[in-house]
């Protein structure tokens, strides 16, 4: 049987690795021209994969030619000739640039943050994008305008207004490939010299993001409210950037009080500005949402930003910030001459998407999804062996918890363990500058791609790193 | 009838001008409800465009209950009620935002670099992106490897070995939403306190996104062969940007002397980098294609960039860089943290245009169009009563050609002459940073979007500048 190692395929998705693998295999003549193909049925089995993914990995060989098919006989390796060109451009692709990882096969995965991808609303999405792209419209090929297209900054500001409470102008609205890509345009238009302020602990990406901009970036304390206003004021910063509604990895939601000061500390000096990054706020679980910071202070000196790829896919790339109108006098005069970095035909068909109501359906769907999840782990939770070991750290919100476990190991030697047992996790050590003693022995769990077998499993995996 | 001034539409499509022009003369009552709406062919006839728009106009006020239809009796304005959430957002769209320009009707547009609209393989390109989405793969929405969908970039890999004489792995690419996104990116990797070299004249809005960057970067005087080496050398730049393809504006061609120099210039200091910009290399209407600087440098010195934006269409987002080898590994040390900015779906949908011959086959027909589009003006030129009074300067390649006029007028007086009587145009002095004087007087004619009858108009309008 033809087996291929998919612990190996690192960044690529099962089905790319696949493809290159027993194209390669032809193109190599591993596969020999008329050797028949293992069936698809058996082929999945055996490498415990679905169905679906081997019949497109088949599909697609049988497209570009690389494999025939013989009706009730099956698949066969097609002849290929010796064409000199291909083989010369093909025997450059090292694929051991792919493959860092040695470890074994991982079983359960809290790393992983990939939303809920079979949640993903296909049908309608495909629906929707065949519509727009049935328009056949001249004009959804010419340059968009940099802000983005206006039908959808019309929809984000209608939804803001009803699932956020904002009232936003779709002309404040500026559309991005990514919020990494609208962090970028930040640093651009409030300075390269200005002192940025992250928290700690706190998403880690965004001080990567600072660092290959060359822009200076002090670490500023949280506690169970959120950022500690009195070390931000000393700290010379007057950029800061937060997530109210829902801390990573904390989860904490910082209460009316802070945010006023935190509020009153923008407002103290003229170009201070506060990032508050909403990346999840769709996912609350429980009660009334947590209103946006934004909403408080009416444009002045919040800067709103969000991601679609959070919600709907992380392949798929839209994200938006909402600048107050200062800024965006601004952005218009300093940063028009840049092109919208979103193609026009996924800007329309996620503005009709909303527009329909199909937004709005899939976050209800997603919700009520990672709810029952987080609910069924709880429960796994409750029956393991590790609950007198451990404690579970979670604010009715996200994607992820927190476990805090009675351990001696450090934190290192901790993930080193369950790696080595088939876990793959991350500590929220490993989020924090300082202080990473006070939050030892924490790790998260990001369940939204996990099952409850697994995470069970994994939960022994644990018993072996505590302490009595 | 119902009559909408196009011109103060600016950055919006005639199909979301009008569709926001319509709902919201709805929306204020302005069009009251029950009263009937011009048909679509006196609407389109009306305002000169085309029945097509009108009919996407309408129907998406449709779907959005906007509007209705009865049978055989047309289009009625729908009665809303009230919904104050609505108007309240919907008051905040300040229209006069788009609407800096208040100049008569533009008959003939030089300044319009849109690709040939009408040339778009929709057809192809929907098939195509029906059949990505029909695949319903749940691997294309998981987050995409940071250098972008490993088979677009074999693709792209394959194509610059048969078109541009290119050897490179897929390994070396990155692909990113966009060359001014791809301009960023370099920044960083390269370093902000390198100094840059750009070309005078030269395509102007790399020096607005170094500015907004702050990055410090020096004009170099180019002749009809190119950058200048001597003033190269002595400029204490180590990164140098040209498009020895294809010059921008002049259209002139660094013959592979003066390439041999700049090579040679590069490889005399270790870190210095060519940023070979390739932006419409594939509109060569004869003779062989000009070789990519690129494949003469075996990857040492040479950064590739092309963008997908100019052979397609402008509101597709996809354009790539081939790194050295070094500095891909740099690259992926130091910025393998960003995602990809470019969605799956177009990705995959790329690479399979790509790999089933459209890409070549569309090049090939755009080519065809350029070159009798080119042939064609160059006619109509030649009958004109401005020929005894201009000259026309072009190179066999892409879609632009100069006009170099006799006239006594400053280049700001013959802008504004010609705006007065409908035609927009820039100079090629506006591309100068110094050197205007020698520059002057010369048209810079995009001609994609522009047709025989009105460039004609054109010339005539011209003929007020000139001098015998």
């Amino acid at each position: 049987m033809l087996t291929y190692d998919l612990t190996q395929r690192a960044q690529l998705s099962i089905y790319e690795y696949l493809y290159q693998c027993i194209k390669q295999d032809i193109l190599d003549g591993v596969i020999a021209a008329g050797s028949r193909l293992p069936s698809k049925r058996m082929f999945a089995k055996h490498h415990q994969i679905s169905l679906k993914t081997v019949e497109n990995t088949y599909e697609q060989l049988l497209t570009e030619g690389y494999i025939c098919a013989e009706e009730r006989r099956g698949y066969f390796a097609a002849s290929l000739g010796t064409d000199g060109r291909r083989s010369r451009y093909q025997s450059h692709i090292p694929f051991s640039a792919y493959c860092a990882d040695n470890n074994p096969p991982c079983d359960a995965d809290f790393t992983s943050n990939q939303t809920a991808i079979d949640l993903f609303p296909y049908d309608t999405w495909v629906k929707v994008m065949r519509g727009i792209l049935s328009r056949r419209d001249p004009d959804m090929l010419k340059t968009v305008p940099f802000q983005g297209v206006y039908a959808l900054r019309q929809s984000i500001a209608k939804y803001l207004y009803g699932f956020r409470g904002m009232t936003v102008s779709p002309d404040q609205i500026v559309i991005g490939a990514g919020t990494e890509y609208l962090y970028g345009r930040l640093i651009q238009l409030l300075g390269r010299k200005r002192i940025y302020a992250l928290e700690n602990p706190g998403y880690r990406k965004i001080a990567k993001i600072y660092q290959v901009n060359d822009v200076s970036w002090k670490y500023i304390d949280i506690d169970e409210s959120g950022m500690q206003i009195d070390k931000l004021a000393g700290s010379g910063a007057d950029i800061v950037h937060v997530s109210p509604a829902h801390h990573f990895p904390t989860g904490s939601i910082m209460p009316i009080g802070r945010r006023r000061m935190l509020l009153d500390w923008a407002e103290d000096k003229p170009e201070r500005y506060i990032i508050e990054d909403d990346y999840d706020s769709e996912f609350r679980f429980s009660h009334r949402p947590i209103p946006a910071l934004q909403s408080l202070n009416h444009n002045h000196r919040v800067i709103y930003l969000n991601t679609f790829s959070k919600t709907l896919a992380p392949s798929i790339r839209i994200s938006y910030m909402v600048l107050p109108n200062k800024l965006m006098e601004r952005y218009i005069q300093t940063m028009n001459f840049y092109s919208c970095t979103v193609s026009a035909f996924e800007q329309y068909a996620l503005a009709a998407f909303m527009d329909n109501g199909y937004f709005e359906r899939h976050i209800h769907r997603v919700k009520k999804y990672y709810r029952a999840k987080r609910d069924s782990m709880m429960k796994v939770f409750a029956q393991s062996r590790l609950r007198t070991y451990a404690s579970v750290d979670e604010k009715d919100a996200g994607s992820h918890f927190l476990i805090h476990l009675n351990t001696s190991l450090s934190d290192t030697e901790l993930k080193w363990l369950a790696r080595e047992n088939g876990v793959s996790l991350d500590c929220l050590s490993e989020y924090c500058e300082t202080g990473k003693e006070q939050h030892a022995h924490t790790i998260i769990v990001n369940y939204s791609d996990l099952d409850e077998e697994s995470f069970g499993r994994a939960l022994d995996v644990l018993l072996l790193a505590v302490t009595d």
